[in-house]
């Protein structure tokens, strides 16, 4: 680590920035300040921006006018932790065991956000900060960045003077650093189907009247077939056509499918042996059953046919579909395939598009030519299939470029008890920020 | 009402006798023990038996050893009940409005018993009784009647003195007196269907494993066709062949089919039109899932691909179908079905067998012909699409023919709160119950 890194990554973790829990909110006012604080004293001009939920840090300094500049993105905020969830060590406290630095926040996104920042700051010390820089640090990414579109909108003057974004929230993937080039978009549906104002016995009513479970059942059946493709006509569509060199980038992905497997838990993966689980989860548009209830639930039996039954899905969008398109396509079928004696309604929600990113232009070549140097192998190119609204954000709004640097440890246990950043990690990620951002 | 039944009835009632509910352990002795004493007092011998569960009561009256013999059967316990349920009146005080008596246990099955026990009493003291009677009273019907096929077949020495059995616990259908003919059989199954051992998130495994709640909505909905035929093969197998005597008299069903579309709260039947509701509900076997668990069940998503789902299903079996056999059809078939990435656990509960009655014996044509004089319309032959273990019981042990005479109103809101017997109904009940015990 470097002194400033450990100077200030104690006193981040510290301040209690939890944003999904509304008893925390001076803290997250605190940690806000605080950043300022650290932007001005390295001679940054910074606000910190109200009125889009937690206050969000906007941060500025200019090397050179002819410079070029960089839009780094992060959030200060992170999720809960409580000794009692399972934590060895106080989760506010940084506790250094075996190698790794343990707190909340120690790799999400705390400690990678707090790489750029100190090495930003050591660069301008001696003199050799490559870029102008523009720290963008909200506070709400784990509760959805509800604001961030409108305060993206609302800042384009001064975000626009970005030549690209550099992102690091997230892990390396089987060791290896990692940049991603695409994202998903997503559609989340709760499909309620009634067929009577009241439940009903089983055996005086069981084969005469229509049963909410079945008719779920039988929607749900239909729209994947045995080949687990989706049934539904069009869901396909824009959705297959990949750069022929991207495709074979990730192809060339060096992570075995026996590690993706052994992650999942499951005994088989559904990847054909010619392509490769993140071509296939990354490119390809899927529909996942996220939830069903209906009827009894408890212990034993309850007789009754259930007049009402809920499913839940969960569509991914393939990064060249446009999902709200999709999500029409989606919701006419589903609502075709009801029977007349059946009601349905159904919630449309969380709409957002994916992306594929350039993975061309030269801050991105760059980026993967220092991080083969770093990392002494080449970084894999990454088709996440997540979805990450900010990417199209910065695509739509701003149209620029951006490099999405995953310099995570990938057992860092984000979200969970333990969190944690290995040093091996949390230094390579200092040289490569280093090495990207400092003059040649 | 008659001044025995009038003296009892309150009595009976006031008794908290609630089966389900451990601590009105004391109240069910304290009932028991007073249905004894009613029987002594009228001249029975008379057993309280313990060892089966709550006690049974097991009473008999000889009027004359040449005489053929009626084994009564009926039970003494209730359902819970609060005023605060929604009652209008104390549930354990018999309360009269518009014509009907309010209370726990009026119509299931205080009022009913009571009415064959009372009319016995009366036809003993006026020397006009024409059966000698068993009373078989048990006290677990609503916890399913646990341990009574043990009694039956441990007290098979009295009871199989008995020439045909009388019951009386149900309702009359659509306002005509009632006489069941058929019961089908049940099986329960709960499937437990299992593809990780986590769950995982939808965007970065979405597409490329298996979806428990996914695989079993399959599985579901591939056992019923669009024709609402189960397609499992063998479901259907001895259970079409039906006497076709019996099938005219229930096709002459002479309740109008909107009356049990009215009850249902569904928009449709599946009733062909040659069919009726109670010909293809008591003849054919069904298969209804009764409830699905899988996955995130709250407010708004949680993009999680399940591991595990669960479903509950309830099979009623047409009454010449052997349940054991066809459980094993079932499950074989359903196990079948299962792709070898999911794992699959079947639990199998309250198999039970479903019977045709016979319908032609002296006793069921006198109460037929008794049943026409006293309501004045002919008895509607019920094939009744629940399952009634003791008809199974009966048949199997003592090998007698049984009446199920069902007299109680059909408004008559049993297990619910206002549970009522209608005092036209229960005259009837009286009326016709002196007619078919009494003496020429």
């Amino acid at each position: 680590m470097t002194p400033t890194y450990s100077n200030l990554f104690p006193k981040f973790i510290a301040l209690k920035s939890i944003s999904t829990d509304p008893q925390f909110h001076s803290d997250i006012e605190k940690t806000a300040t605080w950043l300022g604080e650290q932007f001005h004293k390295h001679g940054f001009e910074y606000k910190i921006v109200k009125g889009y939920e937690n206050p969000i840090v906007l941060a500025t300094y200019t090397v050179n006018p002819q410079a070029q500049t960089v839009l780094i993105y992060g959030h200060y905020d992170v999720q809960p932790a409580q000794k009692e969830d399972g934590w060895d060590s106080d989760p506010f406290t940084v506790t250094e065991r075996e190698g790794r630095l343990f707190a909340r926040g120690a790799v999400d996104n705390k400690g990678q956000i707090l790489i750029h920042m100190s090495t930003v700051f050591d660069l301008i010390i001696e003199g050799k900060l490559r870029y102008n820089v523009i720290f963008l640090i909200e506070g709400n990414e784990e509760t959805g960045s509800p604001r961030l579109s409108d305060f993206i909108r609302d800042h384009q003057d001064v975000l626009k003077k970005a030549d690209f974004a550099l992102i690091s929230d997230g892990e390396t993937t089987g060791g290896h650093p990692t940049l991603d080039v695409g994202f998903r978009g997503v559609i989340n549906l709760q499909i309620t189907l009634t067929t009577s104002d009241r439940e009903l016995h089983s055996g005086l009513f069981g084969g005469v009247v229509p049963n909410a479970a079945q008719e779920l059942s039988g929607l749900l059946g239909r729209l994947v077939d045995n080949k687990h493709e989706v049934t539904i006509p069009g869901f396909y569509d824009d959705a297959k056509p990949i750069d022929a060199e991207l495709r074979k980038e990730t192809q060339a992905f060096p992570i075995p499918q026996e590690e993706m497997l052994s992650l999942s838990g499951c005994s088989t993966l559904f990847v054909e042996p010619q392509a490769n689980f993140f071509t296939k989860n990354g490119l390809l548009p899927t529909l996942e059953i996220t939830g069903i209830t209906t009827g009894y639930a408890g212990e034993g039996f309850k007789n009754s046919i259930p007049s009402v039954a809920v499913a839940k899905i969960n569509i991914r969008t393939a990064p060249k579909q446009d999902p709200w398109k999709q999500c029409e396509t989606i919701v006419s079928y589903i609502r075709s395939q009801i029977p007349s004696y059946a009601k349905i309604e159904i919630i449309q929600d969380q709409i957002s598009s994916g992306i594929l990113l350039n993975h061309i232009h030269e801050y991105f070549m760059r980026a993967k030519t220092i991080m083969k140097d770093v990392y002494g192998k080449a970084p894999v190119l990454k088709l996440c299939g997540a979805t990450l609204p900010i990417a199209n954000d910065f695509d739509k709004i701003l149209h620029i470029p951006q490099i999405y640097a995953s310099i995570g440890n990938e057992d860092c246990k984000m979200h969970a008890a333990n969190e944690n950043y290995s040093l091996e990690f949390l230094n390579k990620g200092l040289e490569f920020s280093r090495a990207f951002l400092q003059k040649e």
